[in-house]
């Protein structure tokens, strides 16, 4: 067995974000391993600026980024067309959602709407059996107007509109639904739950046992029926009819090819019990939260999603996404950093009252992905396209 | 209805990564919007590098990177002690993982196994019936060293392991499993499986109706529970025994607490459909894929994951962590741009024969995370430090 | 091909209950095929009894019943000790649960409570995008206690409890939730929700294209996540919690086993996406069902549950089940027969208010069941019972 | 609390069978309770017959059945027109399967294709660690004959096709697959893998720390996606074509309309994670089970389904079913008891080499279930039809 032989990282309890404790931190990278991270220790911004973003701040990654577009959206937020700044290692992805921005701009643009919004935190509340678990469901109904009130004194912007309660056993989850204005929220909503859990266990529920702050039912960075359900985040639908002439001229295929590998998709979807029956929301989703400072890791959650399209009896092709869990704000967060600010800014996505906005853009932004993908299957273009633009080494 | 007006992104065919071409879209970006891209305009790498990882290049985002650990990590592949750097936004993250690490490292080290490896690409066959579609699956068992010859033809590195058949109705899906070596391989496979399909469309099978490289079978950029059964990517398992007295002293909780709440938040994953059981595989996943170059939409699927632990009679805590779907490479994609590639040679992951070994120490960092944000939860330390660390703006 | 020769089963359009109608269907029968249907046509009961539950009425399956328990009950409706009519074919299976029985009664009895109750009917509102369907949305949110007394104006038992909205696309799902009683209530709750949609197509929604009283969001005869998150029809649990001492003696295992053994299978089923991480939940309700005259197609969503146990530091073992989805009625749809209204009659279980009871006593059964099972694999006696009691023809 | 104070059911160690035990125990029944049993007394079997079937014999219920038809059905195994017995209590189903015979059969017959074919037991291995659970699993693949001849050492008729492997953590499931002849197998297959288990664990695998014989990977009497995606039982098709103009002079409704449909139920099983895309598989499954003396609790799994269908330019209308777990036997279990054997003998379906005919009838019924019920909701005839034929008392 190894001994532990390696020395602890450098830290600053003062300032951890000074130049002189993250060259240390550089140094000992260099000295333990074959880098000397020459460019990972050069950036433009001043590492101060992460703090409440990172810790152990040793230099900055810089990701590749480019704009794809314009994209036309008629959203109630977002009106007009929009570059959209994509981040991504993926060749091929920014031109193909180019592609599809493409033919929705020509097809009259995109509708979207943002049809719910909710952040959530969901505690578990243990009881000595069922019936008191119930018994404490009513009571929670019955004295919801304190519950919010207690919830909402510890934040200004975030308010609770509801509380879902799900129950097996002697266990009672209630899933707090709040709004939390332009930011993404988990932070404000986990602060609000608990005190809001600090009143009711002070209450002394009849039969209570046990209490935890969450447990698996919200569900944080991770896919999950109950948020595909029941929206975690914003829930927003991009909408476009493609006429039938278009979709030749621009995809080289026509929209009963589209409809019927749609109709494939859909079936294979189901089976496989996949998060989504999309093709690659995933890709759009990921490349505009990296460039814009949203949180990575919610890809687990905001990859998710559904399609629906039909085909008219003229040809023409009604196409849909719908993200039920699209984790985004347009304030704190990672939107504050430089780079990603400027992203935001580049969209008039930054700051107050824009989160909406950002949502209403990834959603049809998404939509140009899934145009654009599955018109390169169904004309056999998918691998050549790939062959072209990516990194492919056999 | 908004009328198109914006331009164009200018671009250059014979060199889209020069300083010059790059300059025009800043410009054109900074005409339309309140950004002039100051700092995504600066970056130390070459454009150049970025081609094939980026269509419409206009500059970096810098993300901040910080070193997690030293981590301590028995596998087949990692063994000893990592610094690990992890590229976030969210507060508190290394510094919640770097807590899982020094609590492992005193326990004794993780020990860690690639259990599985396979990349999918799953064509679907549509036949005139069902029939037909069941016999040509008997026949693509008969004919399996033809395909596999069909498909490794074009690569290298390669390898047809096995082809699973999935059926419904009169369609046929196969299910190409190949072994890619240290690349992720989607394209590389989505490529070998083109060309073996074509193999097998030139043997005309009979009643063959209709043809598509991928109908929601893999599934690409998406959880799925056939992902998380048959792998997609390494399937790779973290577990460690920890003594009862070291959990009290490093993480103020025990063995006893942190094995409810699992009772309680496997119950909660199950019932609400998650794609995980574990409190926030994806936080560890993307910080590691996007500071290491790769590809952050693949979080869809490498946020999936199993926990299983076991509470010993002396109060010890056996815990495990397993990833299904963990999509990683150590060459190829985005881990030759510079940055991302000093990441990885941090960790001496860089290059040939490093994939296995990346997705041990990947596999360690989420294990790391799970008993760090558990502890944090039944201590009841998850909201005050957030509320220390991180970006609260309630 | 096979040109169609058979003819036309005989029907009487004035009254297809009398024997001589009833017997030219059995000589037709007989006719066509190697059987005579001798005790097929051989019943007590008066065919005209099944006006209403059956269509060409032939005969009558005689499905043997035995009795189980008694099993002792602490519900809010089954209070004390009740044998249980079990009607099944698969050798073993009442012998098992006889055997939980004597455990639970050993022990004290089994606490059960129903929780939940609704039955639901979910038509979807087609839109012309999806801003007219979520403002839909708000509509019917605000009209209520319209639809409510249009949904209730055709029944007298039903009452409409809420309504849930789910949305994707330009669609609209309304989860019409009514309580209906003693009835199962599918067919008043379709009437009622009928209803009620006819009233709000008369207001003529704005943007609306398209209607239908049903599309997969109830879901009606199969297992779903939102039955299991929401309930469909009685959401019951039954807990216990057994002495050490006792599980040894009589079930020859340890409460250490037996929950071992759970966590093994509390993992199994949710990498398999099983409906229930119980062990056969569906034994024992299909049993009682068939015996009772509940509909046996409800055993596809009756069957889901889950388990959630806990081993106390004494040895003891708490254990509950929850059926999520019991879909019961102790008056209408086939109760009324006269065998099965003797199988109800002998728990008590018949006509007016007894519907929570009887999902009490099934609840009480299942978790018997699952004590039984679980102690036979972990004592590994489960292969060798079903050798001694049950048909095994290798 | 009460206090248990009814007596056991009486039972006779020597031949519990007998008419004097049995009615010991129906007078038992009568005495405690306000049931006579008069009619659950009276049968044409003989009890003895029961034997295997049942303990504690009480009597019989008897459930109404009916036959529906005939369907044309060309099938491999099943060639011709059909009456199809159904045992049920809810009104309308008989009639309504009846009319989707009498379309299918106008338009041709129904094509009906037995796809796979295997039975499950699943054991779990658990070791020290996941490297050995890894290295058990390559030791499984390189004994698979030697575990084959242990499996196959039990049974005359069993033979084991090929075994899955599973893993998690340092657990390793094998799903044994095994071809059960005309059983369903269930205790056939538990008893080969019991005694293959038992020549495994013989061999001292290396590591081993504990080892079970189910632990919720098979999955009995429950759904799962791996059922679905890997069969349990029989996986079936069943197919046809229809005639534009037929669906309007039989269904009063058309292709179009029911396709439409189709989209918007497949999308709402997608959302809720429904087991089914279908309708209501249960209801024509369960009821030709009861008749035919098949496992009542089997349609927890084979309930679950997938529908796929097509519009035609010609306004013609392909539709199938795929039922993935249908699990069912001509011989063993329930199948022998005199009604039930005459149900299975009036479709010829009775012994030897009928489970695969069985299957394909059974699909075919299911199918002509869907198109009834889809069509009946398109052309809002459904809740009047319940309301002229059903149980309706509101």
């Amino acid at each position: 067995m190894t001994t532990p032989s390696l020395p602890k990282l450098p830290r600053d309890r003062n300032n951890d974000y000074q130049a002189d404790i993250i060259q240390q931190r550089q140094a000992l990278i260099a000295e333990h391993s074959p880098t000397d991270l020459q460019h990972t220790s050069r950036y433009s911004i001043d590492p101060e600026q992460c703090r409440g973003n990172i810790e152990n701040f040793t230099g900055c990654v810089q990701v590749p980024m480019g704009f794809a577009g314009p994209v036309l959206v008629h959203g109630e937020h977002a009106q007009g067309e929009f570059y959209v700044p994509m981040a991504t290692t993926e060749g091929t992805l920014v031109a193909s959602y180019s592609r599809g921005m493409r033919l929705t701009r020509e097809a009259g643009g995109i509708t979207c709407t943002v049809v719910d919004d909710a952040m959530q935190r969901a505690p578990i509340f243990v009881f000595e059996n069922a019936r008191h678990a119930r018994d404490f469901g009513l009571w929670v109904t019955a004295n919801f107007d304190h519950i919010k009130a207690a919830a909402e004194a510890t934040t200004r912007s975030g308010k609770l509109r509801d509380i879902e309660q799900y129950s097996a056993g002697k266990m009672r989850w209630l899933r707090f639904n709040m709004t939390t204005g332009d930011a993404a929220g988990q932070n404000m909503v986990s602060k609000a739950t608990h005190h809001a859990c600090q009143w009711i266990l002070a209450q002394q529920p009849a039969g209570l046992e046990h209490f935890s702050l969450a447990a698996n039912f919200d569900t944080d960075k991770k896919h999950s029926f109950v948020n595909s359900l029941h929206t975690r985040g914003k829930r927003v639908v991009a909408e476009i009819t493609l006429p039938a002439a278009l979709i030749t001229e621009v995809m080289h295929t026509s929209g009963e090819a589209l409809f019927k590998q749609r109709q494939l998709s859909n079936l294979g979807a189901f089976m496989v019990g996949s998060a989504s029956n999309g093709a690659h929301f995933a890709n759009g989703v990921a490349a505009v939260f990296l460039a814009c400072g949203q949180d990575v890791a919610n890809v687990a959650e905001s990859s998710a999603g559904f399609v629906y399209s039909e085909l008219k009896d003229n040809g023409d092709y009604y196409f849909s996404v719908t993200i039920p869990s699209l984790i985004v704000a347009s304030y704190g967060g990672g939107t504050g950093l430089p780079t990603q600010r400027e992203c935001l800014e580049s969209m008039d996505c930054y700051g107050t009252g824009k989160a909406h906005k950002l949502a209403e853009i990834i959603a049809a932004t998404v939509l140009c992905g899934e145009l654009s993908l599955a018109s390169a299957i169904v004309s056999d273009q998918w691998v050549s396209s790939h062959d072209a633009y990516g990194r492919n080494r056999p």
